[in-house]
């Protein structure tokens, strides 16, 4: 398939349309990002790759970092880490404490905020260094040993986390945070503040669509039963509750992140990172979403 | 692939078991039932169809026609469809009110029961004779004349209905439902009564694994973009507040129904149909779930 | 205390204000009342009683019986009641299913819908005629055998009452309903169809103000315990989600209808009945909740 | 009326009873009190007053607190602080956080600890030394230049206040919360650990029952009108999510903190403090719960 002419075609397309949504401002550095930033990076597991656009300018890849500290303990512990969180939808906004009082403290899924908070607080009991052992691995995975923490972004989200330190003393609360909340929401700030480009999350994401092998050279990130359950997990609450519009229009299982970024994973076939800093009311890239809509439509690539 | 060889093996494991979870107590007449029954079915889109155990049995298909009314609202009306239902899994049980009051009246997806309601609703509207007319398109896509509703089922549904009363009579009172709501009722408890066997439903199924087609003769049932759409839906919503887990360990979009039926799309392969009565806690069919999971397990043949 | 002087002046101030809020147009039978209406009438323990306004104009009195209905359901069976409802204020709106499902069919209190429902249910069960022996009730207890049903009411609410049949319904569904919902209904919807004046209404009340006698010849209708318990429900539980508000502002056990009718109690000294039937956004009387702020700031005669 | 004899009988006899209930674990330090204490401590508006058991030993106030630090900001404010937050019953345990994400922050009443929180807040934001001038305002409330805090319990209570530090993240996150989180923590958890005997807090809450003045010399703490609304509020909100019980089986404004002390105010005649530290499932002291159901019974002095 020429994936570069399609893509090219729907770039140009969505991009005349007329701007819509709003850059978060959440986290007061987030909201200094330049609206205007719109780019598209694929990588295929036969090494075909293409970028457009903003693909090689850095950004905060915020929540899409849930992805790989998912990985990680899932890596590191087995199944035996949904002893303290869940695999279903949540059906409530990303930050929401709702569900947390009627379920104890046991997060729906590791990708709402409460089932990160859980995960990070699992990785920093695993790991002897945790941002030190964490930065190696996603450097590893991505085989980029340039990437790293933004100090500036964590600190900056520190200053404003109210909700998330909220959340994480509320699971502390019911027992399910180990460490103390202020070392579990140092780290969990500082995963979020990893600043990647389209053409990097493209590349570090592409083990999820190659059985869990990095693509450049068979290391193997994930086994192949637990690279199809964090696809499956991705599917159904990869977008907080727009994860069944986003299976229903797009058709893949993807991730995105309030820094605007998406990357979405065809099993198989290819990974692909879109970023547009405008946000959806459900905290969504606008053009993003849009854009991949598109693109699984035009190329009838969906799974489904 | 020996799909033959692999499901008689593992149909043997599975019934080899120890049974767990109760037979619906919910509607007297699905109470009766043998819980012994255990059927599987498989049709692929290549003509290789095999079945084994209890699969010429018929049963109550109950929530599985949902994905029937859905598929001829959808095809009647398109995108409409969607001004009153979501596409978003709803975090909750299938019976759940507490949504509908936060969401004034429209359900989060088309298959817990208040979207089912409501598509029923909207057939009610659009179809001439609803009862025959929604049966006539159900013997259609199956290529089977003798499909037909149970009445002893629905009559037993309608004198134990009453979470089923509620639902349509909240719904009504926000004005999402345009009919009178017993009407609604009594569409609604007539397609939950809809007897098939496993070979039956997973060849009435197959559409949605062949692009929207019947097999036997290209019959287009949805287009290609509605079919794609309902496996997205299936795969975020089809097992209630248990649909991640499925997800997460069956990997294919599917339906269940409470009389213990099961049934699997994999989009371009096969479809396949299980049922044992015996449910687990969340309403589904505890060796149907245990099956489908060795299946997708055992044959790598997740979507994800 | 010159209640006549003061309530004049009060009426005449709170007439004057501009109209807020809106005539109910949840039962079409009650939308067509005429707004202008504004009666009150009090009548004290010691035999004194005046009123003002509309006070002589029947009116629907609608949620006024659930104090009728639970005060003859605990005078019959006294404690007991209490294994089925609560007597907790809900936080909810007064035709909320929420709390219901958390709460598996144990309505809050018996002021909300749902309770009133599980009230009725209990006098079907315990009543020979249940219409009529209720009417009965009411007529003794007010001392006045010309008060009725209004059929017309009645039927109004009840080719409406969706809301309120998915909540009888949804009790059903738990098993805390006995009865056939529909005979529930139209018992509920008789009982809150019964016509009343300010004067009637009044008097019928004022055994709450007298330790539970009837004012006129010392005939008992609850004893001592019940009818100071009864007076606490309506404090906590009276105005639905404005229980709170009307405590703080007034500060007497009242209880309001959506037909614009407040029934006030003073413990040992009087019972006031206020209409207007413009209602603000919880449901309740604008200036009825206006009149009765006044009336106990310039008696400083609240209960605290 | 003989109040010591009958508090005698009624000590003697609930004394009697088989113990039921838990110490509070919620903080270290108030598990280790002794659950055999009891006592009680009643003074009337004219001079009398009367103490039995453990009345003059010191407990934690803990959540009776509440009242002084509203009182303190009502009188400093007046009616303007109710922008902050409501008067309305929460029909949710104490320390939930459900109601506060559907209410954008604004918690229902000041008894609950959200509540508590926002009027800390304020405190803070109005008072020059707010620690200090916190306790000179107890001191002078209640005429008694002995009272402190407790910094052990107050310590005690910050090492495990997790779901605090949550409830106030969680409102800060909204805007309602002006100063910083840990700021208003740290006051927060010094007035909880103001010490008090049963003598104390029933002279110190006198004002309660005496149009809001201090008995002894006629020292205005609250006005009339403000004094009746925060005793509205102690009947509507004074026991969570069991306010609706104590009011109907005691009948008097109250409030109760899981130090295992309550204080009930009778308006124009007393005020009567009960400490016994084990707690039932709703977190109110079981003797103390009994003690005044039986008072108000056999007094027949409920205030309906």
């Amino acid at each position: 398939m020429n994936y570069q002419k399609i893509i090219t075609e729907i770039y140009k397309s969505v991009e005349a349309e007329e701007d819509q949504g709003q850059v978060s401002s959440y986290i007061p550095e987030l909201a200094q990002v330049d609206s205007k930033y719109f780019g598209v990076y694929l990588t295929t597991t036969n090494h075909t790759e293409f970028g457009i656009g903003s693909c090689y300018q850095k950004f905060s890849i915020q929540s899409l970092a849930k992805v790989l500290s998912l990985s990680l303990a899932y890596k590191m512990l087995g199944e035996k880490i949904w002893e303290r969180l869940g695999v279903e939808p949540s059906g409530t906004p990303f930050n929401s404490l709702v569900q947390l009082e009627t379920d104890k403290g046991i997060p729906r899924n590791p990708f709402i905020n409460a089932g990160a908070l859980v995960i990070s607080d699992i990785l920093i009991s695993e790991l002897k260094k945790p941002l030190t052992d964490f930065l190696k691995f996603v450097r590893e995975t991505s085989n980029n040993s340039e990437l790293n923490y933004s100090e500036r972004i964590a600190a900056s989200e520190k200053s404003a986390g109210f909700r998330n330190i909220a959340l994480c003393n509320f699971i502390k609360s019911f027992g399910n945070i180990k460490n103390h909340p202020d070392e579990v929401l140092d780290f969990y700030f500082h995963l979020c503040s990893i600043e990647m480009t389209c053409e990097e999350l493209s590349k570090t994401y592409l083990y999820l669509a190659n059985g869990g092998h990095r693509i450049s050279d068979k290391h193997q990130v994930l086994n192949a039963s637990q690279t199809k359950r964090v696809n499956a997990i991705m599917q159904t609450c990869g977008f907080y509750d727009e994860s069944g519009e986003f299976s229903f229009k797009v058709g893949l299982p993807g991730k995105s992140g309030i820094g605007g970024g998406i990357i979405a994973i065809h099993p198989g076939k290819f990974s692909i990172a879109v970023w547009s800093p405008r946000l959806n009311e459900k905290g969504n890239s606008c053009k993003g979403m849009k854009f991949l809509e598109q693109l699984t439509t035009k190329t009838k690539s969906s799974i489904f």
